[in-house]
């Protein structure tokens, strides 16, 4: 497949990068303000060598890579929330090109969920978005498996850095500043971490999961619309706020705290939960867990490593095998 | 999808019961001696109890459940070695007539796996096995999804049996003819334990494993047929001679032991091996886990329920969908 790849933060990079292992040629390659395109395929090492030397990608502009000669466009600019754009754009204008996408951005899905199915219902192009939810674990390809109707609730570790700072802390006896500054440090958490840390991120996790859920009991596009739910419905607390000693509280108990993200047919709530010291769900540093709650085969649980260029390109280049 | 269902154990019994649930209906089920076909469907309900009250599934022969018409083929007899009948004619039989084959039986995919992808070769049918391995884990898909070619090495614990037994010495200090004794009142081990506790089931797993990462190497029928192992190739060692006092020492040092299956390209080794007591590996009961190691994405562990009825027929089931 041609893969025009819209983005070049750490997944968008290393999904150019990849590509080629996977039998896939990169035909465009954009960020926010410069691009480079050809239908021949592009040198990508050259490209992103470019970037890392200030000149940007190439000569052509972002907009170029929209009109590029695709089979798959692979939308990975950064999350933005309410009208998700330009995500939201680019999905739609490859839709009406008849393309397929496959998204690493949770905006579009989470927050404009029926729209983009809506251009998809009338698209020769499919949708795809395994990237979204748990990097590099596959939780809506199992999801799909089981079958979304069969699929009861889905919980879990959604977010490393909120993750990364509980064990820590936990582990360490750190406080909650000191733990953060030292994720800053290693490049886990953002400087401006409110994304994680408030648990917006797994919120969105969550409501993608959700409405996954949701489309097994509605037909059709406007069912769909009225079924869909969103951030502003998701009960979402972080851990900003968790008593400064109830994580001595829960270990004194066997137990420890996670911020978990569950997700069901009605509702999807994120916060900080007790959870088993030693038990599946309290998984180290920046892994992510989920745990699937079937109605005919128990609980599959699955982990791994839920952010990262490398983990999350290999979603995206698994949706770009699947389609 | 119209299925005929070969074996009516527990795996068939419950492919059959939950076909209709997953939008299949059921033309043919048999098992050793009796069948029931029609071509509108049968009442699996009205075979499965006439065959619980001894008088046999229906009036048919099991040979004629192979005349059927049916698009999916769901073989679910019981395992075999050597030459893996009467399984391996089953699947020989659907793919000359053209028609898939979904199987839950590990003799022919474990024992005659080039044998099976020659028949495939020459087939509109196509052949899937994800309940040969991990029950309701989706071992297979997961490694399908990731790509063969970028996993390096698969292992965990496959046989539920061998991990009651164990779970249950090391968390009450009892004797290993004690447990097996109980574990065969619960209907966990057979009469006969030996295909669980010698570790020929979870060997018979890892060949499986081992035979699709090797597949990823060679291209066309002749090169795999060179390529495959088999169960003869494996070094394979149970849970029956560990010394008394093995789990004793281990607990000592915060370990456990459990039966690990490994296949990598190379090799298929199964055994008795230390693991952290509150590791990924050490699952309770009679839960199975899976770890792939890859080459991009990390490690990947999926742990869920590695046998019983309803659990391996949402595997067989979800192969149903994905053809």
């Amino acid at each position: 497949m041609r893969l025009a790849v819209l983005g070049a933060g750490a997944v968008g990079s290393a999904v150019a990068e990849l590509a080629g292992e996977y039998g896939h040629s990169v035909v465009a390659l954009a960020d926010s303000s410069t691009a480079v395109v050809d239908d021949d395929g592009i040198d990508t090492e050259r490209a992103l060598s470019a970037k890392a030397a200030g000149a940007g990608l190439g000569e052509a502009d972002p907009q170029d890579a929209l009109a590029a000669e695709y089979d798959v466009l692979v939308e990975a600019t950064p999350t933005t929330l309410g009208d998700a754009q330009p995500g939201f754009d680019h999905v739609a204008a490859a839709l009406e090109r008849d393309r397929h996408v496959v998204l690493a951005n949770k905006g579009p899905i989470a927050e404009r969920y029926a729209d983009v199915r809506a251009l998809a219902a009338s698209s020769a192009g499919r949708v795809r978005f395994e990237a979204t939810v748990g990097g590099a674990i596959p939780v809506l390809s199992t999801l799909s498996d089981v079958g979304p109707g069969r699929v009861e609730t889905v919980r879990g570790v959604l977010n490393g850095t909120a993750n990364f700072v509980l064990s820590r802390m936990a582990a360490e006896g750190l406080e909650y500043e000191h733990v953060l500054a030292e994720a800053q440090d290693l490049g886990v958490a953002e400087a401006d971490p409110t994304f994680d840390v408030e648990g917006t991120d797994a919120a969105l996790k969550g409501v993608i999961v959700a409405n996954r859920l949701r489309e097994a009991t509605v037909e059709g596009v406007d069912e769909l619309r009225a079924a869909t739910t969103s951030l502003d419905e998701a009960e979402v607390a972080g851990i900003t706020g968790l008593p400064p000693n109830a994580l001595e509280l829960a270990a004194a108990d066997g137990q420890t705290v996670r911020l978990i993200a569950e997700a069901t047919r009605e509702t999807v709530r994120v916060g900080p939960r007790l959870v088993p010291e030693n038990g599946t769900l309290a998984v180290s540093g920046t892994r992510n867990i989920v745990e699937l709650e079937t109605t005919h085969a128990g609980r599959l649980a699955i982990s791994g490593r839920g952010a990262g260029g490398d983990p999350t390109a290999t979603a995206v280049l698994s949706d770009v095998n699947r389609l």
